[in-house]
């Protein structure tokens, strides 16, 4: 038997998983493919069923031996009355959580007594727009970073939590509570309140503006389609570093506001009105050149060759074949249509100075390429 | 000769592109592309040189006959002044102009007494982050919008824009200034600020926190990368239409920040404040759900089938030839992995209904797919 990333797994069972939605079915599947024993618990029957179904785990036996390990993957907002009630329970296991906020759970933890030596706050990055033990799947880790929040906890504790990361085919990474919430309030939820404050203001578009969307609205909105309980208990447990950082983002937001109604549709610059709008453009540009590419690269430094692809079955598919066949790799991939077209634009991202060679070997092979 | 569309070019040159930098240059090498006589103009030399090299067409000659139609392309703080020069240099041209406002612009066409039934705005709703000649594309309107509006030009001036449009491969959408300038506001200028806000707070992150971005990230921020000069001159020249949507937005933002504050990491409800994250959030959800997908349809509709893809050439394009070869065509394509990583996800969306046959039959093929 293999884990998710091909090796057998290395984690000790059982595992017991408690809280069988998507995170929480997604680690049963990949421990399960590393032949991992793991018992599922959820305080819905019909969910726990379900899990067991897609091949998560198995149900408590009678007699059911004590756990090494309990993942608990229940909402933020119970998460540390979950993990309390556990480390009670199970006064030998190793217990970690999966919630996406780290501080308030481990505080909670503490407070509520709990035996700090076992427990490890964990936070896989990794999720879906979908949700439940039916969009669950083995490999949703895969390739993720993980992050590993030691605590107090012993290093026997912090070890088992590491292995469950890489047995689900994640990447361990090591952060303090607080540095954890302070990064995913930048990359993750103050993103997430950004896109749903902008699609928002679409729920009183009329049909023609809609019908002028284009892909970048589209990629700024993307996950404004997920959970509002999810997401309701991930801002308020992460208030402490999210607000903060939406406090500096209005403020930022009212000196453009401001700047613009200076500006007032007007073309010449009205007292460094315009100097302000720049600056935030500006700003941007530094930001997001920072966010790593897939090799630990900027993204900006790919060559990128856009190609036509006919809206058909397996168009797309000779196209990167043929790309294969020019052995060049493909580093990003854009597929960019407008509303009711039947053909796309595919923006092949390559390595810097592969670009060229690309274009000429597409157009040999009959693909019509940018000029 | 062919049009980008594949047809011969209706539109009835010679055709004069004013500014030639990426959407003149693409609209030069489209009516090219179709065998229509363009000729190119642009401040700068060195632009126009590198037009005309990568082929959108020709200079001006010592006895150049009049143009039958001229296309202002220069940036949208200097448009009005140059379509009013072009209507006085050329009495008998049809003149239009490429500029994403529509409103400032007529107004400015006017007041300078330029002949209204000779000037028709226009705006093709395509574009880059990248800019300049050298990005330009003959199929960069293919499947897209361009948006014609009327105002007082006559019959035959319109049918002149709306023919430029098909000859470049775009859909002509004809609607008013004020209701064009509404529309961009609400899917495409507020977007990029709340783009450029959001990369703007990753100017000071740290590396640790940069290491946990993922796709969500990289989505909401992409078009944080776009030029600065250009965004000031459109957010300027739409403020009047922007303004609005951002105080709007903005209320909502100030809604949630006094709520989480209110909340305080608290996990109970305090006076309905988780209320008001959890309808801030579902607010969110109602409009994403109102952007038409390519076919007019929601992508919250389509199958989502996900398969991991090993980061070698060729291996996404066997996948998609797979995919053709289960007769199952692709809506949607989205590329997903971390930092640093070997692997790949590709999330397939599908039409409904087709999501388990296709699981099925890549299953079959050796492909690991979602449990």
């Amino acid at each position: 038997m293999s884990g998710a990333g091909g090796h057998p797994a290395a984690t000790r069972g059982p595992v017991r998983v408690v809280g069988t939605g998507l995170l929480g079915t997604s680690v049963g599947l990949a421990l399960r493919a590393g032949g991992v024993d793991v018992v599922l618990a959820d305080p819905s029957r019909t969910t726990v069923l379900l899990s067991r179904d897609v091949g998560a785990g198995r149900l408590p036996a009678p007699d059911e031996p004590e756990p090494a390990l309990v993942v608990v993957a229940a909402p933020p907002d119970v998460t540390a009355e979950v993990v309390l009630a556990e480390l009670a329970a199970h006064p030998r296991a190793v217990v970690t959580d999966v919630a996406s906020v780290k501080g308030t759970v481990a505080q909670a933890v503490a407070a509520g007594g709990g035996d700090l030596a076992r427990y490890v706050g964990s936070h896989p990055m990794a999720g879906s727009e979908r949700s439940g033990p039916t969009a669950a799947r083995p490999d949703l880790f895969a390739g993720r970073p993980w992050v590993v929040c030691a605590g107090g906890a012993d290093r026997d504790a912090v070890l088992a939590v590491r292995t469950l990361a890489v047995d689900a085919g994640a990447t361990p990474v090591m952060l303090e509570a607080a540095e954890h919430d302070a990064a995913v309030a930048l990359v993750s939820h103050v993103p997430q309140v950004a896109a749903s404050l902008v699609a928002a203001r679409l729920r009183d578009a009329g049909p023609a503006a809609l019908d002028l969307a284009g892909q970048g609205l589209r990629d700024v909105t993307r996950i404004a389609a997920s959970e509002p309980g999810l997401w309701t208990s991930i801002l308020a447990a992460n208030s402490g570093a999210v607000v903060p950082v939406l406090r500096a983002l209005r403020d930022d937001l009212d000196a453009l506001v401001g700047a613009l109604e200076r500006a007032g549709g007007q073309v010449a610059e009205p007292a460094g009105a315009l100097g302000t709008v720049a600056a935030a453009i500006a700003a941007g540009n530094a930001g997001v050149g920072r966010i790593p590419g897939k090799h630990g690269g900027s993204h900006a430094t790919y060559d990128v060759v856009t190609v036509l692809v006919p809206d058909r079955p397996g168009e797309l598919g000779r196209l990167l074949v043929d790309m294969g066949h020019a052995g060049v790799n493909l580093e990003e991939l854009a597929i960019d249509h407008a509303p009711r077209q039947a053909v796309g634009l595919a923006s092949l991202s390559v390595l810097p100075g592969l670009g060229a060679r690309l274009e000429d070997e597409l157009t040999a092979r009959g693909w019509r390429v940018a000029g």
